[in-house]
């Protein structure tokens, strides 16, 4: 019974890991959608994020059966609970991955991206797909140490967001308002991403060494206009 | 035994009613703050934040020492993750009333709202008023069919939200891609936080009819544009 138990914590955990590769595939993909105007991949991302939630929904669904079942002891409950917590990140790490499809759909033909920001989007793509891989491995492997990489990430796409700033409110901007409404949002989901990162990172930390929770708020968006 | 751990789930569910009066209390203030540019007032909601993050803090060690001492069972289980999850969202909303705070302060003596806007931002903070409140009324009386009237709230935000981007994108926007960057972030702190609020109450309404947990995803930010 009581190793029942710990297999379907080790199936949990498996999940999350699994919703990290596919939070990647749909950050991947979306980054790629919106650097090439590319319709059916970003259609295939706002499709896929019906995947992301499932398993999330399963992750929540098996955190109930196994605690009704087996009265989990505090370090059990510790990890039932960061579970669904983590779950719930990587589900809204999908919804943003998705909401950058959507951009990319809603200026197709055109590109959301003027040309002088493709870099800077690219440089962020290139940094989520980093964070979230990272982040699986913390999941999978309860490393704390590599806890501390998924936020030395996430400080490098906070420099991207701050750039992107830079670069939108310069005088010499020449996009026009609406481009710079639209980065501004899709820069912001970039971020998020890599902040809710963070959040499962410390959230893996709080596991593993007990440490009282701190609060997490890991954005600084209004510091860096 | 057992009564003493249904009045530790009672001073939980009390916490999270306060929470939302401390949340409330600190969108009114940052609006306010953002309206008449008062540094002082922006201050109060930055430093006020802690609170918040200290009653979320309780709420989750409540949450570990109820289920740690008593096996919880199944019902009850749902009242403790879905307290958990009702804490978390609310100290997110303390979070983006703060940041409305931040945007205040980084803008003054200057305004971050151009005169045009400004009874947008008005509604906007009345809305965001009256849907903290109902949703306090909601995990104060359990009323499932208080819930609908969240999400009704959160369509009037919803609306507002579009409303902005429709001036701030019109050929007569006059105020500047600095100002357009600023409202477009401020507005979509006012619709997350309302988002937050229908999240909350559905996690109610999951709990008192036990009806599976759907995916929330109330935000259609990028649809909006």
């Amino acid at each position: 019974m009581r190793e029942a138990y710990h297999e379907m914590l080790d199936a949990v955990s498996d999940d999350l890991v699994e919703m990290t590769r596919l939070v990647q595939s749909a950050m991947n993909r979306a980054t790629q959608a919106l650097l090439d105007s590319d319709l059916a991949l970003a259609e295939s991302v706002i499709a896929g994020d019906d995947a992301i939630d499932a398993l999330a929904s399963k992750v929540e669904a098996d955190c109930f059966q196994v605690s009704a079942r087996q009265q989990p002891v505090a370090t059990d409950l510790r990890i039932i609970v960061a579970s669904l917590r983590i779950s719930a990140s990587l589900e809204r790490m999908g919804d943003l991955a998705s909401h950058i499809a959507k951009a990319a759909r809603l200026r197709y033909p055109n590109s959301a991206v003027p040309a002088q920001l493709r870099p800077t989007f690219q440089a962020m793509g290139a940094v989520a797909q980093n964070v979230v891989a990272k982040t699986g491995s913390v999941i999978a492997t309860k490393d704390v140490t590599m806890a501390a990489d998924v936020a030395r990430t996430d400080e490098e796409m906070d420099r991207l967001h701050k750039e992107l700033f830079t670069t939108v409110l310069s005088p010499s901007w020449e996009y026009g308002v609406e481009a710079a409404v639209d980065v501004t949002l899709l820069s912001r989901f970039y971020e998020r991403f890599a902040d809710h990162a963070v959040t499962i990172a410390k959230r893996v930390v709080y596991v593993a060494t007990g440490e009282p929770y701190a609060s997490v708020d890991p954005e600084a968006i209004v510091d860096s206009l």
